[in-house]
């Protein structure tokens, strides 16, 4: 896995920014800071400056897809243009879209984040099982992150489930991780951080590198899900979205989304 | 349910047309007959060939979102036409997304499928739980096909394994949607025409409104399907793909498409 490139960008980063925080990019025109105008340019503007403002001090980006959908076909051209401000940086995109499909619609699905927008990693349903992530797991050079354990309260309903075997079926799903990425070196899993289980999940293999959410406004502990999190490599991607997105109302956002890194 | 704006008109055009036929519309460049150009004007002409063709006798389209999206921003301005086209002829439109995250993320995917496209249902990840298909439900006049057995061989990873409870783990979240159901009366589930479990899964509950695939080039059997899949108001959607949308590689597509759904 230290040869992926993916893998390889983060630690890089990981050494140069000295922590572990990804940028959650889910524009809202309700949080905006008020002098932003409710338009794509005014987003366009609001998220080019939060990255000018955190390029050099985070590991990655995770734009969630779903935000840009919901503004339709301009929030997509819009996300185009925000994938590629990234890629000038030359900071990794985890592009946030939780997939997952029968075979050749997940092949689909794979082109549209990887090879249209250009996305590194992205994350996936595992729900239909093996054969709907491959497609995926088939881009080699790009990474993907399986939700295992979310940190919602919803997660009680099936995640936490226990099977017959003994296992949860979260573990389960965790433990096809370990077993799928022996063979394609380019699985993760997200482990939801407001979780007690994250400790237990941890301790079950210390390779799969770990996409933790939940962090911030949800309620997680930074330094303690850095600690439980980290794998066998002392790599961990802790993802922050509205604590630094929204740190301040008012026409310093940007400083302030900085300075809420710098703090954490 | 029976005053349900997409139930209403399911049942109606399922009187009017005396089958269960929901066409799914899955363009690809590589099955297309050979005279249609490989260009997004060419899968417009190709698509509204095939509707204008089958509209008075399918009681819905599935366009999966997929397909349009593997062509990036320019697949998903056709398919903008493409359900416009549909919304002419005041066929249901079931878009097949696959969607679902934390709820003010489902919120964000609701509303690009409900309010973007018009949608008048959509396909559901049951994995995170309740509060991550709530949003949704919430589109009261919309309706919600929540994932519970799919008909590729993965579905026996996790889908198909048992609880301590004695639950498959599908049968679990079907019975979720039952009670769901109760509350929320616009909820239906997607069980695989593959799986010998449809029959088990139809006798735990006769009201829910399946959504079959697997039917066609998947290879279930559609008088079958139909047989055990109804529900207690005699209603099914059984979505056939590719044997109807390619049924000839020639000039006489769309009358082939036609001729297709006339002999099933």
């Amino acid at each position: 896995m230290k040869t992926h490139p993916f893998y390889q960008k983060i630690l890089k980063r990981h050494q140069s920014c000295q922590n572990y925080i990804c940028v959650g990019l889910d524009p809202d025109f309700s949080k905006l800071p008020a002098h932003i105008p409710h338009s794509i340019a005014g987003l366009f503007d609001f998220l080019t400056a939060i990255i000018e403002s955190t390029h050099d001090i985070c590991i990655a980006y995770k734009p969630n897809i779903s935000f840009f959908e919901a503004l339709g076909i301009d929030g997509l051209q819009l996300l185009e243009r925000i994938c590629k401000k990234i890629s000038q940086y030359n900071v990794p995109i985890i592009l946030d879209a939780k997939r997952g499909d029968i075979g050749n619609t997940s092949q689909m699905q794979a082109r549209y984040l990887f090879d249209y927008f250009g996305a590194d990693a992205t994350t996936l349903h595992p729900y239909m099982g093996r054969d709907s992530l491959e497609p995926f797991f088939r881009y080699k050079d790009r990474f993907h992150f399986v939700l295992a354990l979310t940190s919602n309260p919803g997660a009680a309903d099936f995640e936490k489930q226990q099977l017959a075997s003994g296992q949860y079926v979260y573990e389960k799903i965790y433990t096809s991780c370990v077993e799928w990425h022996k063979t394609y070196q380019n699985i993760g899993v997200v482990v939801g951080a407001t979780q007690e289980e994250l400790t237990y999940i941890r301790k079950l293999s210390s390779e799969l590198l770990f996409l933790i959410p939940g962090v911030g406004t949800q309620g997680g502990d930074y330094s303690q899900s850095v600690q439980v999190g980290k794998n066998q490599d002392d790599l961990v991607i802790i993802n922050m979205s509205r604590s630094i997105l929204y740190a301040s109302a008012a026409v310093d956002f940007a400083s302030s989304a900085r300075s809420a890194i710098q703090s954490t």
